[in-house]
């Protein structure tokens, strides 16, 4: 009854094969300027709908491309795809994390030249997505007010591992049990430099930052 | 480069391995006359919250007791705790879900035969604790209103397994855009026989129903 021992030994192989693939993915984006976030969150945390008012408040002109993970349906790339921006779905198979591998083979077919900035959306899960690297320049927490302030104890390795943790549905707080001081605090014990926005996708408060934000990540 | 292939065969070993340990626990909970559930869904969906409510409406001679998952913290164990009923906290320490070992140790040192219902309140993750059998009678799902109608289609493997699908929060949907038809239909179309209660913990709305569906397995 070695599996425990076995399995740390298979996840510590996958992990550092993940790690190579992912520093040669981080190279090439490098070298072609493109700036990328790995957009990470429960589900239903509003990964989505964030991109979809991103989206839909570029020019067309900007060079923003997708890649968005799910374990299964194309309903995310369907959503994106009407805002005329180059968009794939990256389809997991059951497994709960996008990885480095599915990120270069769903980039197999791009010029990366064309673009400045590439958004993963991860699949909706809070905690094993945080353990692979996919060659981004920043992993971004987003967490949602009916999802609770103490969330950022529980789940601390994603919250670690973001640079930047951004508080969506805040249109809801009157309704929900949700301390904004709260979860700011937890988070900065988990990560003191975490980087903190709100915003809320259906009445579009704080958009204007997030936006700002993005486009300070592509300037740099 | 073999280590995807490796994975899965690791994989497939722990999850057989879980599985004899689970055959073990559950024929150790038909002995004793345990009905078991295993609670599964993304983080802040509102485990803790149900289990509290549940828990105060119990009499203080019911023989219940809760185990509760988590990555990192005790908080869980110590919201229920004051309740009076034995709660004992799982801390995975990092792992992305409970196994059935895990709730082998935690029962080691409680005497089986003096409960009627184990409630296991899994880690939030809507993805990995879905093939984890923890010798359980029934596995629920719980989605609140604010996480999407569209969740079945997008994590199917855990509304597949589950047989009861807990709509959590149904307070707030007046402030959510979630269609509650269009829930029921998509849980459905992973799941024709998953049964579907809806509640809110805020309000104590559906809770009879509830207490009365967790009555029924107890007596069954």
């Amino acid at each position: 009854m070695t599996t425990v021992t076995e399995k740390i030994a298979v996840e510590k192989k996958v992990l550092s094969e993940n790690d190579r693939v992912a520093a040669g993915l981080r190279e090439r984006l490098r070298k072609n300027g493109v700036y990328c976030i790995n957009i990470i969150s429960s589900p239903g945390a509003g990964k989505t709908s964030l991109l979809e008012r991103t989206l839909a408040r570029f020019r067309p002109e900007e060079r923003v491309a997708v890649l968005t993970g799910d374990i299964a349906t194309d309903n995310d790339a369907r959503r994106m795809a009407r805002f005329g921006f180059p968009v794939k779905q990256i389809c997991t198979g059951g497994s709960c994390h996008v990885d480095a591998k599915m990120v270069e083979r769903a980039l197999d077919d791009w010029d990366l030249s064309t673009l400045d900035l590439l958004i993963i959306e991860n699949v909706g899960n809070l905690v094993c997505p945080a353990s692979y690297d996919l060659g981004e320049d920043e992993k971004v927490v987003v967490l949602s007010t009916t999802e609770g302030d103490d969330k950022p104890l529980k789940y601390p390795g994603t919250f670690f591992r973001a640079t930047t943790l951004v508080i969506n549905k805040i249109d809801l707080l009157p309704y929900v049990p949700f301390n904004i001081e709260a979860v700011r605090e937890n988070a900065r014990k988990i990560n003191p430099n975490i980087e903190i926005l709100e915003l809320s996708c259906t009445t579009g408060e704080g958009l204007d930052t997030w936006c700002a934000w993005l486009e300070k990540g592509v300037l740099a």
